[in-house]
C-alpha cells in the first residue's frame, strides 16, 4: 500500500505531460496565424500591459477639503459706503469644501412679524373673496388693500422686493478675492496620504504665488476671476444672477514611481450647462438663497433679509491611484492566454475548413477511436474507411508516419 | 549568420503548430462533454455578456447638489401669530446637498448670562455640598438654591426646559413645503456630464410639475409630505421629534445607447432605522439641534435659544455608468476559454478515470517515453511493458496505429 | 440533406476531442514542471481565493452621517465668566459630517462699519501718499492717520488685532466634550443597509458608554480629548491654533457571513502633516475662520466678530463589502487555467531547447508535415531528413512509435 502511493508519487513527480503538435508547414496558413498572434501578443503587451496598465490594482481616495477667502468688498449704494468682508459674503463661514460667495444682494432691512399687502403684480384682488386665505407660498389673512389692490398677508413686513436685481452687480469687487484650498487625500488600499501642499509648496511660497495653470499649476491660492474665466463664464453675468463652478481637483497617480510625483491637478468647469447658454432660457440660471440677521429692537424681534446671490464653488475631489499588483498582472496573462487559444482556434477552422488540403490536416491533427459495439455508427466507421483510402490514395509518405 | 536568422525568420512564418488530439467516438462520454461545454458557452454568452454586462467597463460620477426649499409655515402659539419663510426654517440657509427643515421647535427667548438654578428633576440638591463644582454638561457654582432645591449653574439663564415638547407639532404646514434638486454628475472615465434638469424638463414644465413616482418621475420639485410618505414615515410622528431622510439619486447608466437615456430615478428611505421601529425604544430617535441668535439689549449680551426639531434631508448621488470596453470584453473571453479548458480537464477525467475502457482511451490520448538510462524507474518500465500487452491483447487494429 | 444534418448533431454530440499527449519520463523535467503547476496552483487557490478573496465581487457604500456634541465650556477673561454651550462653539450647528469645535477665539465687540487706522506694523505710512486707494485685502481711503503713522481704511471698526493668540487657550475645557456619531451605510448593489449603532448598542448601553479603541470599540460617543491624542496630537497646542482631525469610520465587511459581523471601526488621524511637524514652519498651520454676529444699536448696524480657532473634525466613511459571486469566481478560475498554460509553456521550453535530449523530445511532440510543392524551403526538407536520421541512430524502439 505504501509503496503503491509512493509509485504513485514518484509517477506524478518524474512524469511530465505535454500536448504533442503537428507542425504544418504551410505559407498561407503559417503566416495568417503568426500575424493572428502577434496580433494578440501586440494586444496583451501593448494595449493591456503598456497602454491600460493592465498590471496595477486601482485604488481611489477618501478625502477632506478646507477653503479659505480671502478679500474685501466695497460698495457704494446711494452715497452709503460699505466694505464686506469674509465674515460677510462667504456662506457658511467655517470653510467647507461647498460654499457661497455673495456676488449680489438684495437688502430688506427692518423685518418685523406683520400684516401687510402683496407687493404689486402678486395675488392681485379687487375684493376680499380674491383673498381666500391659505396657500403654502404665502399665508393670506383673507383681506384685500385698497390701496395697492393687493391680498394682504402675515408675513416679515415689509415684504422683499427682488423684482429688479442690482446690475452691474453691487460686488464687483469680488473678481479680486482669493481663495486657497487645502486638501489632503489618503488612498487606503496603499496607505498613502497626500496634500496639495506638495513639496516645494511652503509657506514661503504661498504667500506670494497666485494659480496659474501655466506657471504656477499647484498654488493653492486661486483668484475667483481667474476661476469664473477659466470655467468660462463672464464674471459679470455669473456675478449678477449667480451661478455655480466646480473645482475638481484631480489626483492621477502612479504609486510604481515615487509617491512625490504624485500631485493635484485643478479644473474648472459650471456645473450646470455651457456658460454660453446662461443667456437663453434654460430650465434654472443663477444660484440665490436668502439669509436673515435677527436682532431684537426693544421687544419686538427684527430681521434683515438678505436674498443673496452668488457663486457657489464646490470642490470635488477625483482620484484615481494606481499600483503595481499581482493579481491584476496575472489576471491578464491568463486571459491573454485564454485568447491566444482563441487565435488557435480561428486557424484550425482556417486550416481544416478552408484549404483544399484540409483532409490532409484533419487526419494529421486526429486521431479516431474505433466506433465500439455499444455504439452502432455505421458512418462513423465509413468515415474512418474513407479517411484511411484518402490518406493511402495521397500517398502520406510511410517514414513520416513511422517516425512520429 | 544572416542565412540563417532568415531561416529562422521564415520557419516561424511559415510554420504553424496546432495540437493533435483524439476524437473519441464514445455516446456517454460525448454527450456529457458536449452538455457541459454547451453550459459553459452558455454561461459565458448569457450571464457574463449578456446579464451582467461583462463586455462593458464601469465608472462612477462626482457630483455636486444645490437645493431649494419653497413654502411659508404658520404658527399661532398662545394667540401670537407668525409665519416661517424659509430664512427661517431650513438650516443651513445656502442650500447644500445635506440640510434641515425644522417642523417643531422649543422656544427659549432673552438668555444671558448669569447665574440661575437647574431645572427641577436635574441635579437635585438639599444643601451646597451636594453641588459640588464642575461638570462637563453643566457649569456649576457650587450653591444649592433654595427655593427649587437644585444646584445653581452658571448658564445662559433661564435654562432651556425641553422637558415638553410641542404636540401636535408646531409646523405641521411643512408637509406642503416643497423641494427643488438640482443635481449635476460627472462620469470622469466616459467624461459624460448629466444634469437632472434632462432633455424636455425645462423652466416651463418646472414651474407647474410635482415629483410623482407615476406620472412626473423626472420633475425635480418634491412636496416634503410626499417625501415623508414615501419613506414609509407618518408625517406627524416624524415632525414632532425629527427624523433623517435620504433621497437617493440613482443614476445607472448606458453609454451605449444614446446619452439621452440616461436619467435619474428618485428613491426615498428613512436613514435609521425602519419607520415601523420609531415608536419602540431605539437607540437614538428623531432629529434635533440646538442654535442660537445673539443680538444686544443695551450692553448686555443675549440671545435667543431654539431647539429645533426637524427634518434632515440627505441627498445622496449614486451612479454607476457602463460603456463598451475591449479590455473587459477580451478579459472574459480570455477566462470563459479557460473555463472551457477546465471543461475539458473534466471530460478527460471521466474518459480516463471511470469510463471501462479507461486504459484504452489512456493508450489513445498518451504516448510514452522510455525511461531513461540515468531514471532506474523499474514501475515505469513494467507499466510500459503491460501497456503495450494490453494493447496488443485488446487487438487495437494496427491499420489505426500506422494511419496515425 | 435532413439526414446530413442529423448525422453532424449526432457526430458531434456523440463524438469528443481530446488533446493527445506525450507522458516525459525524465526527473529533472518532471520535477520541475510539477513545481511550476503546484505553484500556479498554490498561488491561485492560497492568495488568489483565499487571501484576496478572488471568489467575491466588491461594494462601496453610500453614506450619510450626522454628529451632536455634548458639553459646556467654561471661559474666564478678565474675571468676566462665561459658559458656551453647544449651540455656542459648534459651526455649523445642525450636525454636519463636518464641522468645527471651537477651542480658541480673538472676539472683537461692538464693530461699526466706518474709517479708521490700520494696526500698527500693517500699510505704515509717512503721508497721505503712501496710502494709494484700493486694495483687494483692504479697501484704503487714501488718508494717512497721523497718530498711528498708519493708513486709514473703511472697514468695521474698531479692526481687529489678531497679533496675541491667547495662550493657553481659552477653551481648554473643550477636552471633556463628547461627540456622538450617528452612521448610516448602504450597500447599494449588495442591497444592504447598516448603522453604526448595531445590534447592542441601545440606548441604554449609549447613555453610559464612552469609546474606548480597546474596551468600548463600537460605542459612538467619543471625547474631544481622547480623539485628539489618538490622532497623535498635544491637546494644548491643537487647541491654541485649531488643526484638522479625520474620523475614518471604517466599514469593511464580508457578507459571505451572517451582516451581524459587519461592525464600523473608528480611527483617527491628522488631516495635515504629522502632529511631529506641528511646530516646525509648515506651509499652513491651524485651522481659524471668522465669524460675525449682527445686531442693531439704535439704527446702526454693529456686529461682533469672532475669530474662532477650533479642531476642524471631518467624519470619513470608508467602505468596502464583499461577497461570493460566480463571475470573479470563474474569472480567477478562468485565467488561472491561462496561467497553468504558460507554466506548460515554460517547461516545454526547458524540455525542447535546454535539456540535452531535447532532439528526442522535439520528435516525440511534434509531427511534421511534408513541405509541399508551392513551399520551396529547402532547408524545412532538410530539417526532416535530420530529424528522421537522428531518430534511427538513437534507435527510439519501434514498439513505441508503433504502440502510438
Amino acid at each position: 500500500m505504501k509503496s503503491q502511493i509512493t509509485n504513485a508519487l514518484s509517477d506524478f513527480f518524474f512524469e511530465y505531460e505535454t500536448p504533442r503538435q503537428v507542425l504544418v508547414r504551410n505559407r498561407r496558413v503559417g503566416v495568417v496565424c503568426r500575424l493572428i498572434q502577434l496580433g494578440v501578443l501586440a494586444y496583451i503587451i501593448g494595449w493591456v500591459f503598456i497602454y491600460e496598465k493592465g498590471y496595477q490594482s486601482t485604488d481611489t481616495a477618501v478625502s477632506s477639503v478646507f477653503t479659505k477667502m480671502k478679500g474685501v468688498g466695497y460698495t457704494n449704494v446711494n452715497g452709503e459706503e460699505r466694505v464686506w468682508d469674509v465674515a460677510d459674503y462667504v456662506f457658511p463661514p467655517q470653510g467647507d469644501a461647498s460654499f457661497v460667495v455673495m456676488t449680489n444682494y438684495i437688502i430688506t432691512e427692518g423685518q418685523k412679524m406683520g400684516k401687510c399687502p402683496e407687493l404689486p403684480g402678486k395675488h392681485n384682488c379687487s375684493s376680499d373673496a380674491d383673498c381666500e386665505g391659505g396657500s403654502f407660498k404665502r399665508h393670506m389673512t383673507g383681506t384685500c388693500d385698497n390701496a395697492t389692490k393687493t391680498c394682504e398677508v402675515l408675513a416679515w413686513c415689509p415684504i422683499e422686493n427682488d423684482h429688479n436685481i442690482p446690475d452691474p452687480p453691487l460686488l464687483m469687487s469680488a473678481e479680486n478675492y482669493t481663495l486657497f484650498i487645502k486638501n489632503s487625500v489618503t488612498f487606503p488600499i496603499f496607505d498613502v496620504t497626500r496634500s496639495n501642499l506638495v513639496e516645494g509648496i511652503d509657506a514661503t511660497y504661498i504667500k506670494k504665488c497666485l494659480h496659474n495653470p501655466r506657471d504656477a499649476p499647484l498654488c493653492p491660492i486661486f483668484r475667483l476671476g481667474d476661476i469664473v474665466k477659466e470655467s468660462g463664464f463672464n464674471f459679470e453675468n455669473i456675478a449678477k444672477l449667480g451661478g455655480a463652478i466646480g473645482i475638481v481637483v484631480d489626483w492621477t497617480c502612479n504609486f510604481d514611481v515615487d509617491v512625490k510625483h504624485c500631485k493635484p491637478a485643478y479644473n474648472f468647469h459650471g456645473l450646470y450647462g455651457n456658460p454660453e447658454e446662461m443667456d437663453k432660457a434654460r430650465a434654472s440660471v443663477g444660484y440665490n438663497f436668502r439669509c436673515a440677521k435677527h436682532y431684537m429692537e426693544g421687544t419686538v424681534q427684527k430681521r434683515t433679509l438678505l436674498k443673496v446671490f452668488g457663486i457657489r464653488i464646490d470642490i470635488i475631489v477625483q482620484s484615481l491611484a494606481r499600483k503595481f499588483d499581482i493579481i491584476p498582472t496575472l489576471t491578464a496573462i491568463g486571459s491573454g492566454v485564454g485568447i491566444f487559444g482563441v487565435a488557435t482556434v480561428v486557424c484550425d477552422l482556417v486550416l481544416l475548413y478552408l484549404l483544399p488540403k484540409r483532409q490532409f490536416y484533419k487526419n494529421m491533427k486526429f486521431k479516431y477511436t474505433e466506433s465500439h459495439g455499444q455504439d452502432p455508427d455505421s458512418d462513423a466507421g465509413s468515415t474512418e474507411t474513407e479517411v484511411s483510402k484518402w490518406t493511402l490514395q495521397k500517398g502520406t509518405s510511410l517514414h513520416t508516419l513511422s517516425m512520429d
